[in-house]
């Protein structure tokens, strides 16, 4: 078994390096213009093959997976289709889905080739192959956005995922980047938006003073603006509306403190504490 | 020794539970209108005389710890001078500092008995002693904001915070105030905000998706609105400030999304995400 993965950054990093826990007699082609990913992966014994370029030692692999930010798929994807032979099965793992479906695909399709979006709910607030995770998709939902009707190449997907020990989901892309606005664009966006208003007022003084809530709250505040950024891009439409519904929400809280109508914000706070505590995750 | 903690809850538990680890010969007087949380911390060996009321059990006591809710300090207080007998050191562990120093503190002045405001910045989003936690304060910082000048006083109830382990530091009460509304109650609000929002978008179908930075970025949205709600009222001025702010904060992102000006947004998010990656905790 070959796999290619093209990005060898923290996603494509434990991708090869679970590949190899599960069985280490699979072949990683690992491609990425940054040497120090590949270096460590190689020393690490999770690259067999790293590559700076896309090259025709990816042709041939049973998967292909793009893995690289979001800003670089479309040239990733002309590269690919340059060298594949045609039976491999592609893969992306990108945050957005509704842009992949309609951007990457159809390179893909116009030359034949085999190709199911996917994004593992995975990851940390780091960065490289150096930080790769034993076990990141263990466990861990893998939706797949599958827009037509393609049994074997989805078969083929869930397995693949499934060797990682992720519960693959279908759903549709649109459907997909709803909820991921909700629960990780939006979060993401204002955990930047906190750290930046607590740096702004008195030179960021009260940092000192931050305990375990605001630690856990802006922890994916670190995360890499430049992926953020590009997905924020990608999925402007949903983020656009879960911020400005957002902010609605906190005028609201903001007149009952206004008013002071206590009443009304304990009765909001006391049905939103109930529904969170019951989350399981 | 003999504590007196009025409020037996998560905070009024552990500070127990603590004492109890530290020196098993400190008597704990413990006084809560629950009945369970004495209950079980009698059961478990941390409150030695369980009281329904404040009575003559807490007359004479080295410390005597304030743990309720806010809006339950001045009847406490109240009921305290009635008891005590004058040697006792009064401190109270509320979240809010400059109400307690215009409405708590001269009820004991008056009284002749000694009172220091602190806030151990320590706690769980769980309520009740059978949620205590041993090493609570170990470690963690304790702020004391004696608005006057009273040495004796000030060394008794750092000696107190440092058997426990904490790390005790002096502030202004409103110096206090300003910045644990940015780094504490603001994040709270707006976590409570976002589950409230995500909860009425679509009858709340994306929490099945949830991952790990939507459970970190939220978990303190499961803490005690009836607490809660005291600390906005209590500290509301400076509450009103940053969620003012905040919310100019996100308008102006909401903008650059707009404006699809990602340079923007990418500038500022670089500088925050640097600034986040280096904070330590």
């Amino acid at each position: 078994m070959k796999v290619s993965i093209i990005g060898f950054g923290l996603i494509g990093g434990s991708i090869a390096l679970n590949l190899k826990l599960v069985n280490p007699s699979i072949e990683i082609v690992g491609v990425d213009r940054d040497e120090s990913n590949l270096d460590y992966a190689a020393t690490h014994g999770f690259c067999d093959v790293p590559r700076g370029t896309i090259g025709e030692e990816v042709a041939g692999s049973n998967v292909v997976v793009i893995a690289t930010h979001l800003d670089a798929f479309v040239p990733v994807a002309e590269s690919l289709v340059r060298v594949l032979s045609g039976g491999e099965l592609v893969m992306d793992v990108g945050s957005v889905k509704g842009w992949v479906v309609n951007n990457v695909k159809p390179i893909f399709d116009e030359a034949g080739i085999s190709f199911v979006p996917a994004h593992p709910i995975a990851g940390t607030e780091k960065s490289g192959a150096m930080n790769a995770v034993k076990g990141l998709f263990d466990g861990a939902r893998c939706i797949l956005t599958p827009s037509s009707n393609l049994p074997e190449e989805v078969k083929r997907a869930r397995l693949f995922w499934e060797l990682l020990g992720s519960r693959v989901e279908i759903l549709d892309p649109y459907e997909h980047d709803s909820i991921f606005s909700q629960v990780s664009h939006l979060p993401h966006l204002i955990a930047y938006a906190l750290v930046d208003y607590v740096l702004a007022r008195d030179e960021g003084a009260a940092l000192n003073y931050a305990g375990g809530g605001f630690r856990d709250f802006t922890r994916i505040a670190a995360s890499s603006p430049a992926m953020w950024v590009e997905i924020f891009k990608k999925n402007r439409e949903f983020v656009l509306r879960d911020l400005e519904s957002f902010i609605s929400v906190l005028q609201r809280y903001l007149e009952d403190l206004k008013r002071r109508d206590w009443e009304a914000l304990e009765n909001i706070l006391d049905r939103v504490s109930k529904e969170r505590a019951q989350m399981r995750f």
